[in-house]
């Protein structure tokens, strides 16, 4: 037999090997890491295939292992086919839908009579477990559109997919781990007897046998729209997780487990931060006293450091006619995400014909149309650039009911939004500082573990000249590189209009939450015609940047909720201080306290209730108030008081001054207690 | 003859007097008081009526004269009979439409082929005068309807009112002066010959001859649908001012020149303050930079006093599900007042049935049902109230676009809006308190000149017990007189649910804005079941109240704008300090001197451009910025600068400490030049 040569990508010490032409990937990996298998399948020339896949000559080979992002996205896919499988066997009149990997997952659709029970999922996870232990192989053919119709014709959304199969309908719906070739595919599960176990219309690819997985559970279940339309039968849906080891699955559902502790929507009841009243509708919060003192003092932090850093403040209305958003073209490509219109100002005469046209107006989902109008207002010259106009700015996005998640995910938020119209020239030293004042500025509210993402251009879509993309994304580039954090590439994911950096956290609990993003814009300034004086008189375009630090107020709220887990640093605290008397006769001492510190701006109250002291001490650690100042007989008599902190320690006798001074310190250095 | 005996009232000196019983009402004024004409009618037993009334026994007689509301709406009701006259004498196929008076002035609306043309209104302002000189009475006759209709046979629309004389839709209109008899009545114009000069269907009542008007002027016209309905045949409107004396007129008519010049479009756009961009409809302002920092600083300010008085700050978004406006009422008796909804969240299967209902949802016209959520959030202590949630909460409102006004009556504008729940023993200290407020607020905006009005129960519409209602309205009245202000009684003006008391605050020029309102409401707690545990333990409903200082700031702004001619005093000026260089070499110097007044919070901005001097100079006095400060030579080796005002004056080789002082002290203390 003679020989082929095969490239090998991320293999230490090897780049090039030659194998015989018979030769699997799983072979060559047994061949490169002897008992080793955490690589469960491979790239092949930057597609992901099965360990099974016979190489050919010249081929790039990449080995994909299981604590990867493609590997978990593998693995959790095959998890996918076990649990279909497994439902299959335990409710034969099953039929199946669709089952792609998701984030932490995976879920798959199914048509059943009754809704699943949490008692069935017990029983799922066992049957799948049982399956996992025959080690059954993932086996891949191709087959023909004929082929596949006879074989799944009791399968009526299988077979609905069969006419559609590669269309953007299905890869919309995540049904499948990208392939690329166009052929159809069925992998079988079969058993060590070699007899089929079961099978599935599947891109794939898979891992090589079920005995590569376990490490999974299933979550819960809910009802699902067969591929999204409301028009389509409802199917039921089972969520699962799985993951390479057993410590990471674990470590997922401790995550889990402290993010439901953390869950902004429970903590900003049981804080009485903010709700979602039914009368109001989902996806729209209003905030309680508490929760508007907490937003009040990051909208008022935010406006004195934009006020620093020159920015210009503008107010714009919410609704607008739609003839903004024509110009804008967020009719043509944004509409999906806009609330209907509102039809205004028609006049009709007694024989019901039209007098004066009326007009649609439009919920604003942007503030950037708005803002344009204001640069446009009247001549500008270059002396007033970089222009850096701020908002505030509530916009309201149609966000399907399903999706919407208290505070993260909503339907009505607060940009803190800025635009800024600058000359080619400044583009780099604006840039540049913008980050800087991003970063400085998101770790004033304690998060200070990020990343960055460069999103580039998608070569098939975008507007505006070559040479001022890659001007731009080298400009962006370079300024994410001097930042010194990690710089994560997102290549063809810039939108259509200009490239885009965001800046994702790690909160508490290491999970990442997209912050800020700085995204250039050469599509607005021409459909506005915006235009600026040069020093030579010529009229130039000038370069639009959108740019919004929290992102939403009201997500990055939610973000800081669930960060802190409720426990606020002092300056953020909606209550800094509790006074504590001991007795009714040292209420007066805590109020003259109290009168000190609110003289110097501190959120202080005095429990003056009927309840014991010990009582008053485990309510204000129950609402999380950072310090405590107990007062006593003592106390009164040597002008001190008991100084108590969140974690229970407590420094009893401190001076009064003392005591103030260390509060207004901490709340002015914006320490991260 | 016998004698029949009237009351009088507001006579000086007599409260009774016995006439022949022949005697009209003019013959009683004449023999009391003489050759004084200036009772242009009466008041009898609380209607207004003709001085040719024959008195009836009994009759309680009340002077109207022509310097009173009362007499000035009478003399531009006979002055709008005037110009319908001269109209009809001039354009001979001209329909009569209605023509009431009123404010300052009156109009009247005609069926005519072509629309009337300035000059147009210079020819009937001429003949008007030669009908005033003719000196022709005003006369009173009772008709049947038939006979109306008959002597009115060319009068289309007048014939349409016969049918629905008295109806709620004529007096909608504003059609004429309220009688309260249901007589149908026709008043002839007629010359010292006796013939019929012209007729009009009129309630009346009247001057007793057109000699008693002349101090007129016709303003404007307009195009207006029949009984303002789009359904209806559009007519022509002319405008006309008419008072009492040409001092008067004169008086008006250079107030409303000088209006013109502070008019708030003008100088938002001269300023360069805000704008109403055509893209985005009537009535919605977007705020450009230098209105932004005015409205900034507004806000800043405002929301600093809120705190130190008490109140909290909460936030709530600009839609909602209907089912919140049911709650309310609002789309039960506001819902003209509301934007049309938008329907959501609507799911139909492949059938076309509904899977699962929509919601229709509306932008809010005002804050009240949110703030409302948030009480209800949770149970309530006593211990918690006065509880003050405060909002700047934007708010629409469909005014017809023929009535929107920049600012002043828009579509969308931002209420600092706030509710106080409290219990009925704390009411009257709020109040007061509130009271204090509001005035104190207002007046450090340098507006100082005010009454107050108080609007109380509508006997035939309100909800509550008379018990609360008599307690509230005292309260309010205690409240206002014990402000020392002017109090203008509005009897039956509340709203169906509670009493009001309003500040009207007189601008530079004399005209009166309302401002402030402060209003009771009992309706609302109770739709919302609003609830405090009461220190015996029982469930109580609080008092609310609804105020917002500002009103709106958009209008207020606007108000501002148009008090202050856009001479802002220096701590609301956009720009607070023009640094003005003599030549290029004096530039750094300057912006040295910048810096220091930057760090102390001062808006400076300094005029590096290529302009001489005295340009210079021009422009900062053209943008009315408060100071200029000049530094040349002398000043570079003195450390000094020549300090500038507004008003020309200037102080030369003011050491920069002295300039910076008295500067950062004028904004400091809000010293209003």
């Amino acid at each position: 037999m003679s020989e082929v040569k095969v490239h090998l990508v991320g293999v230490e010490g090897e780049a090039e090997r030659s194998v015989t032409e018979t030769t699997t990937i799983g072979e060559l990996f047994a061949e490169l890491f002897g008992q080793d298998r955490s690589a469960i399948a491979a790239k092949v020339n930057g597609e992901l295939r099965d360990l099974s896949k016979v190489i050919e000559d010249g081929d790039e080979i990449e080995p994909v292992k299981a604590a990867s992002d493609d590997g978990r996205a593998i693995i959790r896919h095959s998890t996918a086919h076990v649990l279909a499988q497994a439902v299959q066997e335990l409710f034969p009149s099953a039929k199946l839908g669709i089952g792609p990997p998701v984030e932490n997952g995976f879920y798959y659709d199914f048509d059943v009579e009754t809704p699943f029970t949490p008692d069935d999922l017990g029983k799922l996870e066992k049957k799948m477990q049982q399956i996992i232990k025959e080690r059954q192989r993932f086996s891949r053919r191709v087959v023909s559109d004929d082929d596949a119709r006879s074989e799944l014709s009791a399968e009526p959304y299988k077979l609905e997919l069969i006419g559609i199969k590669g269309s953007a309908a299905e890869a919309a719906e995540g049904a499948s781990v990208e392939v690329g070739s166009g052929e159809l595919t069925i992998y079988d599960n079969i058993r060590r007897d070699d007899t089929v176990a079961w099978k599935d219309l599947c891109r794939g690819p898979h891992v090589p046998a079920t005995g590569y997985l376990g490490n999974f559970k299933l979550m819960r279940t809910a009802a699902a729209y067969w591929r999204g339309s409301e028009k389509n039968p409802q199917l039921q849906r089972i969520y699962g997780t799985a993951w390479e080891s057993r410590d990471e699955l674990k470590a997922y559902l401790t995550r889990l487990e402290e993010a439901a502790k953390r869950d902004h929507r429970k903590l900003g009841t049981e804080l009485d931060l903010f709700s979602f009243p039914d009368e109001i509708g989902s996806g729209l919060a209003v905030f309680h006293p508490k929760g508007g003192l907490l937003r009040k003092v990051m909208e008022d932090y935010s406006r004195q450091r934009h006020v620093e850093d020159g920015y210009e403040f503008v107010y714009s209305p919410h609704i607008t006619k739609g003839q903004l958003f024509e110009k804008s073209g967020h009719l043509d490509w944004y509409a999906d995400g806009m609330y209907p219109p509102m039809h205004l100002d028609e006049e009709r005469g007694a024989d019901g014909q039209i007098r004066k046209q009326g007009q649609d107006y439009y919920l604003k989902p942007m503030n950037c149309p708005m803002h344009n109008l204001i640069f446009a207002a009247r001549g500008r010259s270059y002396r007033e650039l970089p222009l850096r106009l701020f908002e505030f700015g509530t916009v309201y996005r149609l966000e399907k009911s399903g999706v919407i998640h208290g505070m993260t995910r909503a339907r009505g938020f607060t940009q803190d939004d800025a635009h800024i119209y600058c000359t080619r020239e400044q583009m780099r030293d604006e840039l540049k500082n913008l980050l800087t004042f991003v970063l400085g500025l998101l770790a004033d509210y304690g998060l200070d573990d990020f990343y960055l993402e460069l999103s580039t251009k998608n070569p098939e879509k975008f507007v505006g000249s070559d040479e001022v993309w890659e001007e731009a994304t080298n400009t962006l580039r370079e300024v994410a590189e001097g930042s010194g954090l990690e710089l994560v590439p997102d290549p063809g994911g810039a939108a259509f209009y200009g490239p885009k950096i965001s800046v994702q956290a790690r909160d508490a609990i290491g999970r990442t939450w997209q912050m800020s993003t700085i995204q250039l814009d050469f599509n607005l300034p021409e459909r506005f015609e915006l235009e600026y004086t040069a020093p030579d008189g010529s009229r130039q375009r000038p370069v639009m940047i959108h740019r919004a630090l929290f992102g939403s107020i009201e997500r990055f709220v939610a973000v800081l909720v669930e960060h802190y887990a409720g426990v606020f640093p002092p300056w953020l605290a909606p209550v800094q201080v509790t006074g504590i008397p001991i007795t009714d006769g040292h209420v007066d001492y805590l109020y003259d306290v109290a009168k000190q510190l609110k003289s110097q701006g501190i959120r202080i109250e005095v429990d003056g209730s009927d309840e014991r002291m010990q009582k008053k001490i485990r309510n204000a650690q129950k609402s999380k108030v950072p310090f405590m100042l107990i007062a006593g007989d003592e106390d009164m008599a040597a002008g001190s008081v008991s100084f108590r902190y969140r974690d229970g320690t407590q420094k009893n006798g401190v001076p009064v001054a003392d005591a103030i001074a260390e509060i207004v310190e901490a709340v002015a250095k914006r320490v991260q207690v």
